[in-house]
Order: C-alpha cells, then structure tokens, then sequence
C-alpha cells in the first residue's frame, strides 16, 4: 500500500468546490478520485487538507490517496495531468509515510483574498477578485485600510471564532488561532490582498472575516467592536460572507 | 461634433476579433458600436488602431468614435463599462483633435507573446499564454533562448516582411520597421515572453515572427537563416503562426 501526498492548484469558477457531494460530479474531489479509479482500478478516497468552497481556488492545495497499485508517483503525476481538465493540475506527488493525512497532519493553512478596489473593471482577474459593488458605484468612498488594520489586530491569537462560522449547526469546538493576518495594496494600488494564516479555518470563516474587515473598512463596524462579536458568539454580529471568487488557499503547512 | 479617443482593455478568448464582420455579432468593434449607436442614438463607426485576431487581447487598444451627441467623455466611458461585458472595458476615454484616427495616426505599437515553458499546466493563466505541444511532450527539450535572441536581431529595422504576412492576397507594400524585438524570461522561469515594438504589423505578423523564432529555439531554423527567409518574400520559408492566445496588444503610440 502507497500513500501518495499529491500537490494540486486549480480554478475552482467552475466547480461545485473541493468535497463530492450525491448529486453532481462537479467537484475536484470527485474528479480525482474517478480518474485515480480509472487509473488504479482501485476505488480510493482523496483526502484534502481542507474544502474549498464552490468557486473558491487553490494556488496550492495539499491532499493524499492510498492506493495498492505499484504506479511510480511521477507517472501518476502525469497520467492525471493528461487526463485534468485544463484548469485542475497537480503540481507534485511523492510517496510519504503511511500515517500522513492531508487533513490531520496539517498544523497551519494560508489563505488569500483578492479585492478589485481600481477604478475600471478588472477584466483579466475577474475571476479572482471580489468587486465590491457598494465601492464601485460610490466611487469616492473609499476603504479606510488603518481601520481594518486594526480590527485585523483583535483578530490575532486563539479566540472562539462562532461568530465568524457558516455553519450554524456545527457542534465541535469553534476555538481556532490565527497566527497573521495581513492587509496589503498591490504596487499599481488598484487591489487590496488580504493574507490570513492560522491552525485551522472554519466553514466560511476566511469570507466571513474578510467581510467583516470590509465593514470596518466602510465605518460599517469601529475596530474595537471586534472583541465584542467575538465574545458574542454570534454569527449575526458579525458582517456578510464576502464572495468566494476572490478566495484561494495558498500555502497548507505539515 | 466631437472626436473621442477610446482607450480600451479586453480579453479575446470568446470573440472573433476586434473587426466588425457581416457574419457574427461576436467582434469588440461590433459591440462597441452597437453600444455607442444604442447610448447616442446615432450610427457611429469605431476606428481600432489595427485588428486583433480572435482570441487576441489587448492591455492597451486605442480606438476613436465621431459623435455628435454631447455625452461627456467621462460619461460615455462609465456607461459603457456598464454595458460592456466583464471581458471588455473602456479605461480612458478623451476629446481628441478632429483629425485624431486611431489607425492612421498610429506610430509605434507593442506588442507581447507569452509561451508557457513550464512542467505542469498553466491553470491560471491558460488564458493567456501558447503551451508548446512538442515541448510539453518532450519535456527535455528545451527552447535555445540564444538562437532565438541572435534570429531576433536579424528582424531589427525596415524589412519587407511579406514571409510574415498571413494574408497571401495582400498587395500594399509590407515593408515595416521593428524597433525592438525582446525575449524575456519570466522570474519563475516557467514563461518566456517576446515582446515586439514597430511602427506596424502585417496580418499575423507577429504569431508568424513567434512561430518562427520558435523553430529557431528548436533548432529547426538557423537564426542566419532570417536572412534568406526575409529576402524569399515567401510565407511558405517562415514558420508557422503561433496560436492566437499567448497574443496580446500591449500599447499603442502616437
């Protein structure tokens, strides 16, 4: 038995996210695990370091596959590039120890999320930025980047993020740390890259928190207010999902 | 009557081109003159500084529009972006002189071909940049930069470049300059990017020159052998047109 780490990036417009689900074959998970089928004749289990959203990208996704044929990683590497549609690739295979698990053995996960704040229309990166549509028809309004700068402060550390959780059934400890969280303009200062790395995100939690940053950056929330909807545990304390196209995992640590 | 200078960005992937044709709807010049026609209530013709292929994009387009309306510049771009498709937008619009034209009053234009010479699959910019399929299958094969750099010099100047020109019915005179013909590597070393600046371009005749230094980076061609390719006048002795995607039209000068 091989357990495969496999690297992969891909554009998630057109798929319904990283998990497979009944009723569509739209997903990467899916489409792995069917052409890592076809290839093995084995029926596998592809393990993610996490789920994507529908729409959401990776830059680097982390995920592994046991299989019982003897098939060399470079080659499986490549017979799946050749069979991805154009926009899933991996990018590395290697065999690792039986015990590495995508998901488990993570220890920390990058995120990034990509806002159009020109003037114009961003027609080669529209698939990877969010355009705000408040700030694109308000074109004098602008974000106030210290603002969000500070909220992003309250943020740092181990906190109960509930608040900040698609989920409103989930169960399990919300406790999560974050270990940075970064808001930069790009050099032509038409786009604003927010990074956020910590131990492990929940449902939604990067889109929720990146809206609700974009509140602050509106005057919509003060900074400080931060702690008070952490501590709510509230999700409706918190601002709106932030779309998923201007999401992408970035780097998943081990 | 006003003469507005256009200034114009568009991805080429799902259009036949910039030139308006009988046949389809599916052309930028079309759209913008559907558009203009629509907001000003008159019938207008959009000067392009040249044609792009379809699938060609622009960074940079400049076109003029003669109207008689008073719409504003600034107003006319803004309702136009509101109406344009994301993959088209205007991000400059101006009052130029009566006797601006777009095309005839044209000096120098660049523009830039990106080749993808990495090992996985370009996912995101697959758009953008031409996978060589000889070189993606052999992938020991690499492209001899050098070659290519010395083929390129021997394209600097007034040439008649009739071997470059994709359209064997042309009768003017396909004597052009090139100023500057650069090929670049990108930081990541996995994209190659030829850039060209003269002050005009035969139909094709920059995927023709890219096809061409090309086979020179295979070693399918000399790079002396420009020489006798440019004095044969002859489309046949130069290389084959490079696919329209990697193509881009980066600036026009006047």
């Amino acid at each position: 038995m091989q357990n495969i780490k496999l690297i992969l990036c891909y554009e998630g417009t057109r798929y319904s996210g990283w998990q497979k689900q009944k009723n569509t074959e739209n997903t990467i998970q899916g489409k792995l695990e069917r052409l890592i089928g076809q290839l093995t004749g084995e029926e596998v289990e592809v393990h993610g370091s996490g789920r994507t959203d529908a729409g959401v990208h990776a830059l680097c996704q982390v995920a592994n596959v046991k299989i019982r044929s003897e098939i060399e990683p470079d080659e499986l590497m490549e017979r799946l590039n050749a069979a991805l549609p154009e926009d899933i690739a991996v990018t590395g295979t290697e065999e690792v120890d039986e015990r590495f698990h995508a998901r488990l053995s993570a220890v920390r996960k990058t995120y990034q999320y990509r806002i159009y704040i020109g003037n114009v229309k961003p027609v080669f990166d529209r698939r990877f930025v969010a355009v705000l549509e408040k700030l694109s028809t308000e074109r004098s309004m602008k974000l106030d980047i210290e603002a969000m700068r500070a909220a992003a402060g309250y943020l740092l550390g181990v906190h109960d993020f509930t608040s900040f959780c698609g989920n409103p059934s989930f169960k399990k400890s919300a406790v999560r740390r974050i270990d940075s969280l970064k808001i930069m303009e790009n050099d032509a200062g038409d786009e604003l890259i927010i990074r956020i790395t910590g131990d492990g995100f929940l449902q939604n939690m990067v889109r929720i928190t990146v809206g609700t940053l974009l509140e602050v950056g509106k005057g919509a929330i003060k900074p400080e207010e931060i702690k008070e909807i952490l501590v709510a545990k509230d999700r409706k304390m918190a601002g709106p999902m932030a779309p998923a196209k201007g999401l992408a995992l970035v780097t998943v640590e081990y």
